[in-house]
Order: structure tokens, then sequence, then C-alpha cells
């Protein structure tokens, strides 16, 4: 496995691929790497001629009063996990080089952009959406792979690959739980282990919403309502959002059909956890 | 040579290109041809193993009051100038499968966007930037060229190429003028005889300050004035805006040195008109 560290040597990495017609697969990642991560690099692994990982936490991406000084930087550990899977590469950027001075162009999901966390985190996906635009454009990949758990992202994604006629699939793969449900995250490692009782919550509400679709309730109003109740439940828990969103467009459905969205951010104390499911139902 | 029309038939072209190791050249334009853009075609035939050209009269770069459906459309006579010069493909797409319904992404030149030619019109370059982007994206050339001319354009292209790492060299070549020395524009075709007259006012104003500053005398505010001085003498002639300004942030500079552009538009009747040119200073 080589980690590159700049533009000019993963530029020649991706040639000396694209001539010898290797597919690439790619995930992108903010490091602080767990299991929900290398479900992603296994597929990855699993369905290309070459991996590469890139770990890069991206400053335009964090709010003015968020974590991107303490977010949990292991960049060893992360290493030695994907030597362990048999990456090929680890992409690992300077700041300095991704962001040069004069630097100006934004890539704005608009309408999509300020929606369920976008309302409480403004610039958070013009941020995601801007890196992930170079990455692919650096990496050029024929498919890269992200986490059903960053819901939102997935959906602006796939819109901006679409709208800019990006050539690459994207891959969402399903969220990675604990066996008691609690999604992986990195932010995670913020809990202490009172509050990472207290985050089952978001996954119980969840599963409140399926039920009571099961049951045969389908009002969206409804279905908030049950999952809102459990967590008001939780003393630690404090909502930022709860809906059912199509899946697409994000807006709040009125009545939930198949592939609708039941998703929430919660914050445990100080930290803010997201969390979703896909909904079925047979009505 | 190959008319195509859509995404997906321009992207198989592209991609037997590319696995036959064939460079692409590729020149963007709204089509009404003219020796300026045939003058990018030949460069582009001449340094490249295949030459796409794209002619699409982009919507998105249009304001609600300007002429885009005026605008001249003379595809017919394009293709036959186009196939004489050996262009390979001819890429004309429809505006309904380029901007599909739920298109939503936006690309920003922040800064640069809304100086000059952008103060006049809202909304233009990041018309130009999205499309731009969208057909690099499409075509994957090595090249693509531009006309100094349009010069905002360009500086604002090669901004976004460079920020969001795209893999394609930009190639921007003389503007093209004719005996009298009005850049060719596809909407001088709006001008009556006698406005045509008026037009060569622009190139005298650059001419004026090329020569003042060759006489030694590098401040701006006295250089513009001087070119203002030549327009006003011309009836038809409304100033837009004159400026001399640094090629890379468009900003005016105080004082002339070589490599900055004197730059103009003007309007002539209610036909808008551009112009620049790259100042030399020997002081």
């Amino acid at each position: 496995m080589e980690v590159v560290v700049s533009i000019q040597d993963i530029r020649e990495r991706v040639k000396s691929f694209r001539e010898n017609q290797l597919t690439v697969g790619f995930v992108p990642t903010m490091g602080a790497l767990h299991e929900g991560h290398l479900s992603l690099v296994k597929k990855a692994k699993g369905e290309n001629d070459k991996t590469v990982v890139s770990i890069f936490v991206n400053p335009l991406q964090f709010g003015k009063n968020e974590d991107f000084r303490q977010y949990p930087r292991t960049f060893d550990n992360d290493c030695e996990l994907l030597s362990k899977e048999g990456v090929d590469i680890v992409f690992h950027p300077k700041a300095s080089e991704m962001y040069p001075e004069g630097f100006c162009t934004l890539v704005i999901p608009e309408h999509l952009e300020d929606k369920l966390c976008g309302k409480l985190r403004p610039g958070h996906f013009r941020g995601v959406a801007v890196i992930v635009l170079k990455l692919f454009n650096l990496v050029k990949p024929d498919v890269a792979y992200f986490g059903q758990k960053d819901f939102q992202q997935t959906v602006i994604i796939k819109r901006i690959v679409s709208d800019l006629n990006l050539d690459v699939n994207i891959s969402v793969l399903p969220t990675i739980r604990n066996k008691e449900g609690l999604a992986l995250s990195s932010r995670n490692a913020y809990l202490s282990e009172t509050e990472r009782e207290g985050a089952l919550c978001l996954y119980k509400a969840l599963a409140k919403a399926q039920s009571t679709i099961n049951a045969g309730i389908i009002n969206t109003k409804e279905i908030v309502q049950e999952m809102e109740k459990i967590i008001r439940n939780c003393k630690s828990a404090t909502i930022d959002y709860v809906s059912v969103v199509n899946p697409e467009t994000l807006e709040e459905v009125p009545r939930v059909s198949s592939g609708d969205v039941a998703t929430l951010a919660v914050r445990i104390g100080k930290t803010r956890l997201i969390d979703n499911i896909i909904c079925v139902s047979t009505i």
C-alpha cells in the first residue's frame, strides 16, 4: 500500500491505472476509520482492480463553531487497517495544496443544501460538494462508495454527479451498526459511557418509525410524533430534526411509501449524531 | 464528420477515443461560427488526434432580458465550415437533456463572477461555468480552446479548472479581428452598417490604451480617461465599463504593467460588444 500526498503523484498513479485499463474503486473518508468505512473498502476491493481511499479532514465542510480541530485523527491506525484490507493507495493530501491561495469556486447543491442537516450546518454541503468533486477529478474512479448513514450527503453527491455529467458510479452501502443498533460514526468517540447508552434512542426511534408503518400508519406527522416521543425519553438527547423525506428531493412527504427515508439528527450531550432508515410500506 | 446529439452517444465516442489512446482537442461554441472560432478549431486540429466542437446555445448564461431567443443560429452553415476543417465530431445536445427536471447544481466563481461583465450580466458566468464543466466531463478533452476576446470567461474557466482539479489544459488564443480592427463576434451580425462603423471605437480605444502606455503613462485612471474620450466621440456608443485589470484577480490595477489587460464593454445601439488587449509596458 502506498501513501500518496501530492496532487502530482496521485495524478501519475491514476494515469498509469488508466493506461493499463484497470478499474478504480474509491472510498473518500475523513479518517478515524471504523467498520462502516471498512465495509465500503471491502466492497470497492471486490468490485475493482485498484482501490484508492482518501483520508482528508476537509476544513470547508466544518462550520466556525464545529469540531474541525478536535475531529479524531488516527492516521497511523487508519493506514494499518487499510493495509490489512489490501488497499492500493491512500491519498492523504494537504489542505494547503487542496485549497491554495485564490481558491474561489463554490459548488452549490441548491434546494438540497438547506434542508435537514443543512439547516443547522450552513455551508456544510457545499464544502462536501467541492471536496468530493475535486477528489473525483483527481482519482477518476469508476465507482465511488458512500455509507447510507450520511443520507443527505449521498443524495447531494448523486445529484451533482448527474447534473455535472461526471462519469462515476455512486454506490451507497448500508449503515453498519453495533449489536445494539447504534450506527457507527467517527463522532461516537466523543460519547461518554452514559451518552453511548442514550445514543441508542436514535435507532430506537427509527425502528419505531418502521413498526408504526407496519401497524398501518403512514401519516408522516403521526410517525414523527412517535419517533420524537422515544427520543424525549432520553435525558441527554436534544432533537435537531426528525423527518420522513423523499429520497431525491429531501422534501418531507405527507404520507410514507416504500423508499422514503426516516431521518434524524439528535445531539447527545454535545455530540451531534445522525441516522436514517429506508422505509418499507406494504400499503 | 459526425453530428452527435445525445449524452450517451458522446460518451461512447469519447470512450473509444480514450481506449485507442487518442488525444482530444475541444472547442465549445454557441454556433454562429466565424473566423475566430475557426482559428480555435484549426489549432485544436493541429495539436490533437481528434477534434470535437460543441454547438449549444446555453440558456443558463443568458439573463431574462438578454438575447437568448434572437441569438444567431446557423447550424447547417456551421457544420459545413467545421466539416471543411476536418472536425471529427460536432456535439449538439438538447437543452432538455443538458438541464433535465430537478437540475439544481450551481458552480460559482466567487469574487470573479461579479466583476466587469458580471456586474451588468448577473448570473452569466455561473451559467458559463456550469455548461463548460458539463461539457468537459462529457468530452474529456486533453486541451480546450477559447478566444481571448471573451477574456473574463477565460479567467474564470482557468480558475475553475484549477480549483476543481480538472485534468484539462486551457488554451487561450488571440482575438481575431477584421482588417479595420473590429473583433469578430457572432453578435456583430446585429449591427447596421453605420453601427459597424461606430463599433470600431472599441479597438481604437484599446489601441489608445497601448499608445498611452508607450508614451510613458501607466496610471490606470489617465489611461481609462483617454480610452473613454475615444468612445464618447462615437454617437452610437454607450460605455458599460472601461478598465485595466490584473489577469488573474480581475481587480483594476492602479498602475499598468505588462500582462495586465485593458478591457471594455460598449453598447453600440442595442448591441453589447466586448474587447480587450494584453498590455505591454517597458517601464
